[in-house]
């Protein structure tokens, strides 16, 4: 029982449709009838609060819905950036999240980064003309970046893959240049709202993303709102400590961080340190043993070919990655925990044994209600996200 | 660094004085201001983004208090309810959160616990009449509850400490009975608007409370609002796994749960099975062995006097509480972890205790600008925190 219509269908076996034409009249209703079957001791007491639950956020989400509808109907488009080290990524959007241009340009990250906003500034101003587009044809700009963001100040200091070691303005020339109002906020926070939004959170109100690449990142999403926290660190899932005592050094100065076993370099780095205590019969250890060039994703193909030691590695890491979820469902409930990044391209084989570990350390309300899922947006993730951040110009 | 007055300070020491007489402005100037000393070479860029982290939290906090003010006076009062086993309580406070006038009643629960709604409403009706105050004086009334709460229907079901069992109609009879609009949510999640409206929380809109009692709960809140999450099991900081391998069983069903080891009869239970190995010399020791009652209260008092043992089995408890709300700030980046609830009563012995294996298990960020704090509100959490439910009548 996780969803409206699994409450409607379960109506339906005692005969009750309910359909008044208006969503929020039939939740409503529907609330009505349950209350009715669960007095007349036919439901029993954990399926009822279950179902009063899903009604409850069901109606919430309603409301909101039908609050938004009100708003006065914009037409204008969106615009998202995803910067990164080796490109820059754009895409035009309507209002509700349809890419409907994209297109990318190289980072040029020469001269202390001091080339990079006026080439996206450039880029833009060539795309809008190619497409016979205007200013104010646009809500807004949004914009994911590496580093430390001042979302206020539209700023941003530290992103040193784009060499950008002092403070950038980015926002003043962008909107001074283009007209367009502008947003902007972290990589990873971004991509939790592209996949939130379009992609696998089904625009959940309450979605946790998981960045498993070079390093692992994050972003939560809970009443609907991006968390940024006291000094915007909130969603940095690489840095949960998932091994108290004997973890290894993470780069941010810590002990036994999710990243640490869970990103590429960390799975490989577990591989390596299990193999010492391994004496079985092994090509990923004999590969390790040898010398030879050892990847995340060898070992995840290892485990799928059935290598028994590879498959000891892939359980270690569904087991972190496991205890990390299933910390993040009991703290925050989110309907939805989303994997992306390029490691989570294991897909299933390693969805699926995360899903063992996160349902040992859930209790039943959150184990029943939160799901793991897949990052479904890929590389779009970003662009979309991002310019979701302009949805606030509306 | 960690206030705006700090980075005033900061100013001062280089002979600038910002004040433009709203405090809007002097943040937006500050931020000129510091960005022309790092420009010069002045500040560090650590420091540098650190304070640029502040201004813009500070930033935001002013807009929201402006966009306050803005809204229309409002001189009404609230009522909140503080409904326990035992007793519930009651206050009348202003919009402002001051508690005008308290009392409470006997909470009885005979009768499958039908009594006790008509209480609560004889006793609003009769207050009112005593200090000669009408429905209309009133914004709305806010109540914390155990069980299960439906808070958009106003119910509760499943209050088994209330002989609650079947579903509870609160909202309706107490808005057709009082003619003041209601709001409901549960106890821990009211309990930690107490504390970050009026306690240790200072009205940020960051904060996590971690209730230590019978059991451990707690409450968040993340961008000024409660989280909720998708069936209403956000905030349950007593099911984070702290012990994954070889933890206790907990009454949730799964093991290694912080209330296992952290609640009053987690610490009794942690003591027991570490003097299983301890040989030295202790008193705590001898009373364990000798069969005597002992408390979590004793625990602590024992190791404050110094007991060997105890004090081993107070540094376990810190450790599990500090890895919890090491992980709390990873996540969330709360401005303050507040920690209330019965055996907080041991104060600063435990509260820098845990602070030490907090620091331990968080990344500079956050280690920076997460406080752990011990709660203030004590008893009138509740009613304080409950009251505020009912400021969006407003």
């Amino acid at each position: 029982m996780e969803t409206l219509y699994d409450v409607q269908q379960l109506l339906k076996s005692y005969g009750t449709v309910v359909y008044l034409g208006k969503r929020l009249w039939d939740i409503e209703m529907i609330g009505i009838e349950i209350d009715s079957l669960y007095q007349a001791g036919i439901l029993e007491l954990t399926t009822y609060q279950q179902i009063k639950m899903i009604l409850t956020r069901e109606h919430e989400v309603e409301i909101r819905r039908e609050k938004n509808k009100e708003d006065v109907v914009v037409d204008g488009k969106l615009i998202g950036i995803d910067l990164g080290g080796t490109t820059v990524k754009f895409a035009i959007l309507t209002v509700e999240g349809d890419v409907q241009q994209k297109w990318s340009i190289e980072t040029n990250i020469g001269e202390e980064g001091t080339l990079i906003v006026p080439d996206i500034i450039k880029s833009i101003r060539h795309r809008l003309e190619l497409y016979n587009m205007k200013s104010e044809d646009f809500i807004g700009i949004g914009m994911g970046t590496p580093g430390t963001v001042d979302r206020v100040a539209g700023t941003v200091i530290g992103a040193y893959n784009l060499n950008w070691k002092t403070l950038q303005e980015i926002k003043k020339p962008i909107e001074s240049e283009l007209g367009i109002p502008f947003a902007i906020d972290n990589d990873a926070n971004v991509a939790a709202l592209g996949e939130k939004w379009k992609g696998a959170g089904e625009n959940s109100p309450e979605v946790t993303f998981i960045t498993l690449g070079t390093g692992v990142g994050g972003g939560i999403i809970a009443e609907g709102n991006l968390l940024h926290g006291a000094v915007g660190a909130a969603g940095e899932i690489g840095h949960i400590t998932v091994e108290p005592l004997n973890g290894f050094d993470c780069t941010c100065g810590k002990k036994g961080c999710l990243e640490t076993v869970a990103s590429a370099t960390g799975v490989v780095r577990l591989a390596r340190t299990m193999s010492e205590e391994y004496s079985g019969d092994s090509k990923l250890k004999y590969i390790i043993d040898d010398g030879q060039d050892v990847t995340s994703k060898s070992v995840f193909e290892l485990a799928e070919a059935g290598d028994d030691f590879a498959l000891l590695v892939v359980d270690k890491v569904a087991f972190y990655l496991g205890l990390a979820c299933g910390n993040i469902g009991n703290m925050l409930n989110p309907t939805d925990i989303v994997i992306g990044g390029g490691v989570s391209a294991a897909g299933e084989f390693l969805r699926s044994r995360v899903q063992t570990y996160f349902d040992q350390f859930t209790f039943p309300q959150v184990r029943d209600s939160t799901k793991i899922k897949l990052a479904q947006l890929g590389n779009e993730a970003g662009v979309i996200g991002a310019s979701s951040l302009a949805l606030q110009f509306k």
